[in-house]
């Protein structure tokens, strides 16, 4: 059995999404247990089923606006996010699923469960809307605003392994988010960056990608800084977003923008699926001891059991240990604050 | 008169954007000169009317994959690049536009026209694509990869008066790029900027605006360093170009879909239009003493036209001198290299 646990307080539709979702998970799966962290009251008459699903209560949640999720995490221990990521920790599950608030996640994974020994920060990977049928991957979009050349390294060898064991892409490739394509482009840090991937021989680095190319990029895992990603990552979100608003907007703008919409709606549902973030499931979070996804703010029930699937291949690939053993090994136990 | 320099030979398609550009912005204003620099055995069997418009003869090109705009600049003295450029800044036209390579137009204009005193830096400026019927700005895109929070202050003040002269905004509005809402959030350069833009009383700052926000963002103008504008419009442009193929792609892939389409082909038109960087002319290059408009390097004419309406509207409004009212007053002449 696989025990997911999961912050059933967290994101915008808290309960509303979790439970649902995590009801939906479980007759996906089979081997699968799920702990739900939450409002025991709110929670017990949603689930409608609980074969597999236990709940561990906490009427307390992280604000989805918290300003300073370092004091966050730690002075709130009895916030849901914290209980999930104890129990990751001590054992008592072993992956987590959270909507909760980016920087609280990310903070909470990084101070509770900790880094593995040899990685020196902890990344968010989202996988890149599909295209072609290829999933992608980004990082670091955010945990870190700024990092060196080895940090990125670190982050490409995790991405390789997950790219592989996760995604299942044989020999996956790395590619280096720079303004040009040519090595010697962008900042210092980044033509630093370019000269230390291209010497490292754990990943297959194919050069630049140039930020037009995202979506359909040649390789198929992108690195960068988290200032970077995040850019990144938001200017695709909200272009796609606004995109989706415009069309809508001059679709029903004539009488035959709205006629002819009725022949096309399972060709626009296919188009809006295909770059909605609900498939996807949501970003990893990589370098901690366990499975962590969050997954986004605003995940429905759905979206939510979307990214339960996530975590669920990230603890069935064996994941974490296959880095492990592709880690460099530290001798002494570094301190990891 | 308003006398405008236009790169001929420059772009991906050179000639046959240009001298149809040229020829139709003659004929949108009767005060336009048009010079156009480049190969006159191929410009004049394309130049059916030359009814304002003279010709300066030179077959050397600026390589739309330069890899070395400095040295470019400097040696190729006889490209259609630099004649346009020293064409400007010996006052024989009032203003530049070009759709050649950006670096090299970039290092042109700083190099041959040089900055305006009281400017420290040159940034590229493109309009946003038009969601709600205000043009937007966004600054700096790719002239600096780094910048000091100072020169982040002059593009701001920049823009503000071009919005006003160029674009008609009353008291525009200026927001920093910056993962974050909320004050204090970013690398240690982008605190810096938020400090020091909140304390210029020459413009009105609203705080920072966040990746997702730029197509429909609260504020006229969004200001960055040269490497998150570059990877931030790059996002833009690669996300709007999916998306275009993804719809394409699945409004072909049923009948359904194809017979709708024909009903709804105007609509799909202007949304088309509307995200379209062919309407909304150049780039324009702030911070030296000519307007210069770098169009889009894959501009037909009609996109060229719109270029050259764009750079009229800044010599129209004395863009330049509005400018230099408000930069503070350098005592001696600046180094300039």
């Amino acid at each position: 059995m696989i025990r997911i646990g999961v912050d059933a307080n967290g994101g915008d539709l808290g309960v509303k999404a979790t439970v649902p979702g995590a009801m939906r998970a479980v007759s996906m799966f089979k081997d699968i247990e799920i702990v739900l962290y939450g409002d025991e009251n709110k929670i017990k008459p949603l689930l409608t089923n609980d074969e597999r699903i236990k709940i561990v209560h906490t009427e307390v949640t992280m604000d989805m606006g918290e300003h300073d999720p370092v004091r966050a995490v730690r002075k709130m221990k009895d916030s849901s996010l914290d209980m999930v990521m104890y129990a990751a920790k001590n054992g008592e599950v072993d992956a987590v699923v959270t909507s909760g608030p980016t920087q609280c996640v990310v903070m909470a994974a990084h101070l509770i469960i900790r880094r593995l020994p040899g990685m020196e920060r902890v990344a968010l990977c989202p996988i890149i809307p599909n295209y072609d049928g290829k999933p992608r991957l980004i990082l670091d979009c955010g945990a870190n605003v700024e990092l060196r050349p080895e940090h990125i390294g670190e982050f490409a060898l995790f991405a390789t392994v997950a790219a592989k064991e996760v995604l299942g892409i044989e020999n996956p490739t790395v590619g280096l988010l720079n303004i040009g394509s040519e090595p010697g482009k962008g900042r210092e840090i980044d033509k630093e960056a370019y000269e230390y991937l291209s010497n490292l021989d754990t990943i297959n680095f194919k050069g630049n990608v140039e930020p037009n190319q995202i979506i359909d990029s040649p390789t198929n895992i992108i690195v960068c800084d988290g200032w970077s990603g995040n850019v990144a990552i938001k200017t695709l979100e909200g272009t796609a977003k606004m995109m989706g608003v415009m069309l809508k907007d001059e679709i029903k703008a004539s009488f035959g923008g709205k006629f002819g919409y009725l022949f096309m709606r399972k060709n626009m549902k296919r188009f809006k699926k295909r770059m909605d973030s609900k498939e996807v499931g949501g970003a990893m979070i990589f370098g901690v001891g366990k499975p962590v996804v969050k997954a986004h703010g605003n995940s429905d029930d759905y979206a939510f059991s979307s990214a339960i699937r996530q975590v669920y291949q990230m603890v069935k690939s064996d994941l974490i240990n296959k880095v492990v053993e592709k880690l460099p090994k530290v001798e002494e136990v570094e301190s990891n604050d």
